[in-house]
């Protein structure tokens, strides 16, 4: 990149954890520069992080006439999403991390129709699951056709299983992780392919802060013995003060393992791993994201339109690099 | 898959362990078929391990007519490929397993102008070292720029060092295993970013059959310190008979590790980890190759000449089932 105008301008929807780390990703980008935040809160309540970097209403996006190369949504799955993703998609080219796996037929149809009719590109449902995982195992899979797959989440706080927790009557705040069992993990790499549900996968451990006057064993009860969350897993839970959950539980860890195991015809076995460690699930998802927006801006170069999903992007188009470059260095 | 006819016909040229392993990965294929196997040495000395499947001699190639739609070529990296990969693909689209990383840049430009002038597609240096972990490589420098890269390789067989083993004087058979250094991983895993030269990430270990009368000792001084291929590393020399190392060392397992070890810009620590463990190398190679294989014909059936690497490829024409089905069922 010789100059700032050929960099790529993107445009951050949403500023919440995850728009605030798309934010630090594009600094990290040689090739990448912040058009702009857009907001739907009020603009001058928010400063950006980055200096000189604008935050806007989020309505200046609807006549499609901002100067970004990419919009990459920050919003969230059930209100956000279905209904930004395929109104930008007309105008823009759009990234998002929709993630409700069973909805994602239905996201992907309404993106693509409005993508195809503005003539723009839009990768749906990028992040690390969906996203790398489901790399993990289309690559799995393809390779390594007789065999099982399986994923497995955490160690990782479960917004959705905090947000439970903290329903609990007599629970004043709490964070829920979630952790794959070693026995599990054993099974697996040892290449037994052994028939797991998802208490057999995976336990759960909570920290827990309780209303004044509140019974802990009442409140212990009420968690362990909550159905589909918590009945019929492994759960620890532990008592903690306000300072502590805010000290030692604040950040937002994650990861997980997928593998294949597998035999080839001739009778090895053979087992593929993918895994992650992540200090924060949202900064990597951001970076993830990013990755994404240099792609769709490549592909919409190319008049490639749509909607499309991690499966239909070429690794070469997540690079700032040349495809010399990566094959000299990285092949 | 409604009838053989529309199946992928796969040529295989070359019937060594690769030839062989290919044979066999199409069988756990739905979607493929065996055209024929392809041979320099007398075809009539050959059989089939499939039966049905025809072995003809290299010869028939040559007037481009033979009616596969892709070739995978499993000769060597060394004196095979450099000919055949760039002839064949005049003619046919190929998959090649092409492993001289220095010379890649060169092998690929032999081949793309014969695929181009011959409107075919060549997919080149298919396997996992290249191949998936140099997908894996592409992913996390993308995803996390300000970071490093390792690969480990191992436990496993290398053949360039068995080889050195047994130009040994004293030395009637051997096998030499590379091994990754456990406190180096720990070092990668606990995110330190340690820089670490060839011996402080892998130790070797060798297994060898000595010549009647030779000298242990004067075998083992001579193997720990061969110069490159040994003396800077940890090596351990285990004497064994001959039919140990028919027992217990036939097997060509391999394996290893790439990880992406970084920091995203809010200074959260991030750790991507891609793994193998390979009871056999060649079957695994083959395996890749023949889900590449299949991207080849797809690609060629779109008009997507010339030649490509895995990092052009996108995943979802690796596998044998639709976009729909992947995202419904793997995303």
């Amino acid at each position: 990149m010789s100059s700032e105008q050929q960099k790529i301008r993107v445009g951050i929807v949403g500023y919440g954890r995850l728009g605030r780390g798309v934010e630090l990703a594009i600094g990290q980008q040689p090739d990448m520069v912040i058009d702009a935040i857009y907001t739907r809160r009020a603009p001058l309540e928010i400063r950006a992080h980055t200096p000189g970097v604008a935050v806007l209403a989020a309505g200046a996006l609807d006549a499609g006439r901002v100067p970004a190369d990419v919009l990459i949504l920050c919003g969230g799955s059930r209100d956000d999403l279905p209904e930004q993703s395929p109104r930008y998609a007309r105008h823009y080219n759009i990234v998002d991390s929709y993630d409700h796996h069973a909805r994602i037929p239905e996201h992907l149809a309404a993106v693509d129709a409005e993508a195809r009719a503005g003539g723009r590109c839009a990768i749906i449902s990028c992040g690390w699951d969906p996203g790398l995982f489901s790399l993990y195992r289309v690559l799995g899979e393809a390779f390594l056709p007789a065999g099982k797959t399986y994923t497995f989440w955490g160690e990782g706080v479960s917004q959705g299983h905090s947000d439970a927790v903290r329903r609990v009557e007599g629970v004043a705040d709490a964070v829920q992780y979630t952790i794959p069992r070693e026995d599990a993990i054993a099974a697996v790499r040892a290449g037994q392919q052994p028939v797991l549900t998802g208490p057999q996968a995976h336990r759960r451990e909570c920290f827990v802060v309780l209303e004044p006057g509140a019974d802990p064993d009442a409140v212990r009860a009420a968690i362990v013995g909550m159905p589909d969350y918590f009945a019929p897993y492994q759960t620890e839970v532990h008592f903690v003060s306000q300072a502590e959950l805010a000290c030692d539980h604040a950040a937002i860890p994650h990861g997980g393992m997928v593998f294949r195991s597998a035999h080839t015809a001739g009778g090895a076995a053979q087992l593929m791993e993918g895994g992650l460690r992540l200090g924060s699930n949202p900064e990597f998802t951001a970076a993830v994201l990013v990755a994404y927006a240099r792609a769709a801006y490549r592909l919409h170069a190319r008049g490639d339109f749509g909607a499309k999903t991690v499966f239909d992007i070429a690794p070469a188009l997540l690079s700032p690099r040349s495809g010399a470059e990566l094959r000299a260095e990285l092949l």
